[in-house]
């Protein structure tokens, strides 16, 4: 079965208390796509933090000793870097330009996920990943499943840099209604041998496929839908966070 | 513009020798499709490396103290780490149950990417990755344009584990015709400064998304077609291996 991934442009400037059930719905209303079970619609984490108020002002915010001297040899701003340190409970790696942590919620990421891009509160504002990314993708499902009558499931996407490889890919930091990590273990391949790949990260496939057609912000482009192929069940972006203490790569 | 990836299933057991291009074009024509400029055939490690002939047989292989030693602790078998060792340029990882390595084509992953399952030549031969899969990439685009008078972009890709987070996804380890790492710093967002997230591993999106349809071995699915959102040029898997001096996370 043929799998299509149709971008959903169009979508207003999002701000804080929109409804952004009611924005997908008219964007795929636009696209010409009524959703079916098992469909997908991912959406960029920028939309779902800004819809949430996720947003902190600089001029808010006083930096500490630590904070300061971070910034110092990051050569960031001390109030970001007080910022990134707020959302997260690790400092992974720190040099030149580069803030690495582990987010409150697990996600290993440049600048806690923070960003300045493509805010439209000024220089002074930054904004922040979404507070609860798989509840608010429940959340978005349930109310879209209010207007449509089918619930498709949901991928909030981002794009994450990763160790080893050059460039960010799409990868899901909430999920609701798609069997987000998916564990093939114990069952066996064509010659009856048990499979060596045995869990599959599908949200952050999808959340990869999807970027295809999303781009970068500058294109505006923040949701997509999928059809087509999707193992849709019980599951959170959360499952695939991988536990610190059995990370195998650490 | 939707993009749609299509399986291409029914391909027979990969021999080697097998001329790939010839079976893919077969398959191509099955599913209906007639490949155009700018779309992307997707294509199982495995096959290629079927095709030419990447096989080694353990009982030819005399394990070194240092595969014995390895062995031991990563409780494999010593003639399977010693094919593992002789890929590879470094070691990363090894414990009970684990052996990650630095691949000599720069890849990190488990085993250096040697495959037990699905394959047809006993349980005695284990299959390596192909000896230069970029090179392989650009070999079937040459072959299949030959054929179908246009040239696709071609994607080798095989499912990697990752740092940091659970299940492995599709990634690119060859390909040709596609810019493999997009480059994009410079450019502005929407309100005029310049993106902070610059680079992307698109051909790895790519090999992930076509992941979704093609699903694991068991499911006997070798190649995809995508059509829309690609980026065709020059480039290649390569590209989207990081300096070990220059990773961020290392």
């Amino acid at each position: 079965m043929t799998l299509t991934i149709t971008p959903l442009p169009g979508l207003p400037m999002v701000a804080p208390g929109d409804d952004l059930a009611e924005l997908l719905c008219a964007a795929l209303d636009r696209a010409g796509i009524l959703p079916a079970e098992g469909d997908v619609i991912v959406v960029a984490q920028k939309i779902v933090s800004k819809a949430e108020g996720q947003f902190r002002r600089l001029a808010d915010i006083a930096p500490t000793d630590a904070a300061v001297r971070i910034a110092e040899q990051t050569r960031k701003d001390p109030r970001l870097v007080q910022a990134i340190l707020d959302e997260s409970v690790a400092v992974v790696r720190s040099r030149p330009g580069v803030l690495i942590v582990r987010h409150r919620l697990g996600f290993v990421l440049a600048q806690a996920g923070i960003d300045q891009s493509n805010i439209d509160h000024g220089e002074e504002t930054v904004l922040l990943l979404p507070k609860d990314p798989d509840g608010s993708a429940a959340a978005l499902r349930s109310a879209l499943a209010e207007r449509l009558g089918t619930a498709p499931a949901i991928v909030i996407a981002d794009s994450f840099g990763r160790p080893f490889r050059n460039g960010v890919t799409g990868t899901a930091i909430g999920s609701a209604g798609v069997v987000a990590h998916v564990d093939r273990r114990g069952e066996t391949d064509l010659f009856g041998r048990v499979l060596q790949v045995s869990t599959i990260a599908h949200a952050d496939e999808i959340a990869a496929a999807a970027s295809l057609v999303m781009g970068q912000a500058a294109e505006g482009i923040p949701a997509a839908h999928l059809r087509g192929q999707i193992i849709a069940g019980p599951g959170k972006a959360a499952d695939l966070i991988r536990d610190p203490e059995t990370d195998l790569f650490a």
